[in-house]
């Protein structure tokens, strides 16, 4: 097996000197996670939702005017306040950057989940500047739960905001797999050759449980869980997961120790004892 | 197959008289629900949180002092102001009955759930008159989502209570599996006989959900999914959730048709089409 020792995870994790614009942009993804939570709950468990197929792997990928619109509320603000930032985004496409600083976006992580009533979805809103993720957002706008996580000050730091409360969150401690919690989305995520990689994993863990989607993510950056399994995943999927979870303290590499940041098959831990006992099995020839 | 042709289904879908005690007993169950909200709440995400196992069939049946606390305060309810009624709970054992009703309480329905820092567990409280489930209560307190349905005024009705609002529910019309969304709570739930029976309804189902207990009945009751199936269950996981989804219009029966009120293996639907449509393939020899 491959240890992480990607530079930019190293970068990621040193803090480092604050970026001129932070407050600003802060301040601005705070705004973008208001305008894209109020667009996404104007559709969640509303009568007569329209879901539209865009096909996919699995033959089923769920689109929803929820998802449309919270995304184009993000992007009028990023085109009013920062015309030349990048932008990644689940359903309108790329725009180049011109300043190094991308906005990579999924208006609505889970739209099974949301689809479905239950609010285990959230708007995922990352900034990335090149070399790694910068922000952090999972936000749950029905629960009114915002996890943030922030690399631009200098200092890194991860809070949960609720309900005008604010308090900082970090990964916890956590010694081997069989006191671990698993959480991941669903068996039928892995295929032939994951699967028993990833079954050798959960085999081992205390407790594991299935499909809450990005939820999962910020429950490990707040110190509730242990270990998320992953794959098939896309870019916008895992950016500001994995930027708030470092932030937090944690891990976030693909099953061979590289970066996460493109996708594909992800292994995030609290704990980096938890995070080597994991890509061990995940690593195995299957 | 067997089709559903319960007595006691149909005595529970019929109304009937009113209960002489009905607002006097929808009264104490909304205040039982708060009192073990308030208890579970004060342990949920806490630091500390200490698990132990009840053992059982898969090994690991986590019980907290969430559980204990949260049964608790409903039983202090109940000895203060009906001392005479029976309570089934699933942490602090049997009360005989001297009036012909019963409690039946689940303080932390999904404990996996509550020790993962999720808020997908819920607070099950039902009143069973012998016949049916006259009362159905699912509390999500962390979320601020009570979903209640009572067949004891006469007027069988279900509402979803949240932040002061109140609104009416009931199940969604569902023509055939291919346009349903089904949620169960794990494939490892089903042992070897029942697992391709589960598979072959999954197989046919236009999107499927795991992992959120109770929570996926009362989705159901609210018209948000189609079909909830379920293995190994106790009396106390489903006495609530049948009594709800009866009363929002819904269809509960075990594999075979049968009373589901005793546990076991269960299947809710909204619409008797999907109900139907799934008994026929749960109920094929496998």
């Amino acid at each position: 097996m491959t240890p992480p020792t990607d530079p930019i995870q190293s970068a990621a994790r040193a803090g480092g000197a604050p970026h001129p614009d932070a407050e600003t942009l802060i301040g601005l993804s705070h705004r973008m996670a208001d305008a894209a939570g109020t667009a996404a709950l104007r559709h969640f468990r509303a009568t007569g939702l329209t879901t539209e197929d865009k096909g996919g792997k699995d033959g089923f990928d769920p689109v929803t005017a929820g998802d449309r619109e919270a995304e184009a509320a993000m992007r009028r603000l990023l085109a009013e306040e920062r015309p030349g930032d990048g932008i990644l985004g689940e359903e309108h496409g790329q725009v180049t950057s011109s300043t190094g600083l991308t906005w990579v976006l999924d208006p609505i992580d889970g739209t099974r989940a949301f689809i479905a009533g239950l609010p285990t979805w959230g708007v995922l809103i990352a900034l990335d500047d090149g070399k790694a993720g910068r922000i952090g957002i999972v936000d749950q706008p029905f629960t009114g739960e915002r996890f943030v996580g922030q690399d631009l000050t200098g200092v890194p730091e991860a809070r949960l905001m609720r309900a005008g409360h604010e308090t900082s969150i970090q990964v916890r401690s956590c010694a081997d797999l069989k006191s671990a919690i698993l959480f991941t989305t669903a068996p039928e995520l892995f295929d032939g050759a994951e699967r028993p990689r990833f079954e050798a994993v959960r085999a081992r863990t205390r407790l594991t449980r299935y499909g809450v989607d990005c939820y999962a993510y910020a429950l490990l950056a707040a110190g509730q869980i242990d270990l998320v399994i992953e794959s098939g995943l896309e870019s916008y999927d895992i950016a500001a997961p994995a930027a708030l979870i470092r932030a937090a303290g944690g891990i976030v590499t693909d099953w061979e120790g590289g970066d996460p940041r493109w996708g594909g098959r992800v292994v995030a831990a609290g704990d980096p004892r938890v995070h080597a006992a994991a890509m061990e099995l995940l690593g195995a020839t299957g």
